[in-house]
């Protein structure tokens, strides 16, 4: 079977935005988030995509990698690291995340903040930039089977948040971490991919749904949205 | 004595500055980052300087809090944090900043990163403005003796980085975290002030203290380095 009946048209074209590293936008869904991310893979971001993120995006520029990779290098969630701090810092015990305290899904994907050890002070386009290609690197190594020391080439705290898939990933979490890696999957490229939320300038609240689109039409760019990679990645034959 | 002899006139106007919750410039200094920070306490900020912030700021929207306060909360620097879990996770050994791994500093002032708990995802200017002025006022009520629960207003993983003032703060550390702490208490407001590293559009770089200079006279904000903070700071009459 070929799975290519399966694909609506916008999947096939944000597949092929994906394979030419191209930037897209990701809209997850109006039950959670409800937030736009400009996406980009992380292998092929330059410094000119991390200033378009942050100048049109505005929220936290995240690389999201996949749960095979991330646990390769032994990268815990965030919030698993606060709750085995918790044991002798008695304060962290309430303040870390706790099932039931997010409105819009179980848990947040957020892991350590890194940067790469080559980055002076991190912050600066060409830093994160840097960060990010060296970031999809090494998921593809550790992907290829090869040996990787993750903390040789990294250090945190950092300047750019890793994101972990889900085990089970968009098949157990729809979050934009979990579908853009969905996305990097059905594309053949490496598992990393680049978010950034894009908020509304007007009125202190994320960017709407609708005016996403516009922006996506207006810069030529694919728009997709959670439930289209949800039911292409269901019936993708890999 | 009156100590205003020993201040200089910049020091008067980003004093002013800071009192009036006014936006101001704050460089570190050539040996160091060799960044500028736009710079307004965390108990006057507002949506629309969280967009100033990200629009021509664009770096990392951070909360500096003073020492004791974060003590007071039990709000550890994030190195210790994953020293604490690396004893059982092995892979964070590696990952961890060391001594030695900054170019410019000792050790970064990385916290934790929080959530106002009536945020919804935390990102949009209007909740990112909200945990931040929650921030401020914790630190006022901390500093006041009040008790204060921090996990019950707050929750990490978050999307605002606290920014942890060394012990001793500027005698110690000359970071623009220690720097704004310092701000904040020659101005004898709460010592708890957002800082969000200034980036050239143009070369993936910092902007250079030249051109932060530049954007200051043009938008008449105050623009001020850390040697004359530190100066008119070691012969303040508090």
């Amino acid at each position: 079977m070929n799975s290519s009946n399966n694909q609506n048209e916008t999947v096939r074209k944000v597949i092929d935005a994906a394979k030419n590293g191209q930037m897209f936008l990701l809209y997850d869904s109006e039950g959670r988030e409800g937030e736009t991310d400009l996406t980009v893979p992380a292998t092929s971001i330059t410094p000119a995509d991390v200033k378009w993120m942050r100048k049109d995006g505005g929220g936290l520029i995240c690389t999201a990698i996949d749960f095979r990779a991330s646990n390769n290098f032994g990268l815990p969630f965030m919030a698993d690291v606060l709750k085995e701090a918790s044991r002798t810092n008695n304060s962290l015990k309430s303040i870390v995340e706790q099932s039931g305290d997010l409105e819009y899904d179980t848990r947040s994907s957020f892991s350590l903040w890194v940067n790469h050890r080559d980055t002076r002070t991190g912050i600066p386009d060409n830093d994160r930039s840097l960060t990010i290609n060296k970031l999809g690197e090494a998921v593809q190594k550790t992907i290829n089977g090869e040996d990787f020391d993750f903390g040789a080439e990294f250090r945190s705290p950092g300047h750019v948040a890793i994101l972990k898939a889900a085990e089970g990933e968009v098949n157990k979490r729809m979050g934009q971490t979990e579908l853009s890696i969905a996305i990097a999957n059905m594309s053949g490229i490496t598992p990393a991919m680049v978010v950034c939320e894009m908020l509304d300038d007007n009125n202190g609240k994320a960017l709407s749904k609708d005016d996403a689109m516009e922006y996506a039409r207006k810069h030529n760019l694919v728009f997709v949205e959670g439930k289209d990679i949800l039911e292409a990645y269901r019936s993708w034959n890999f």
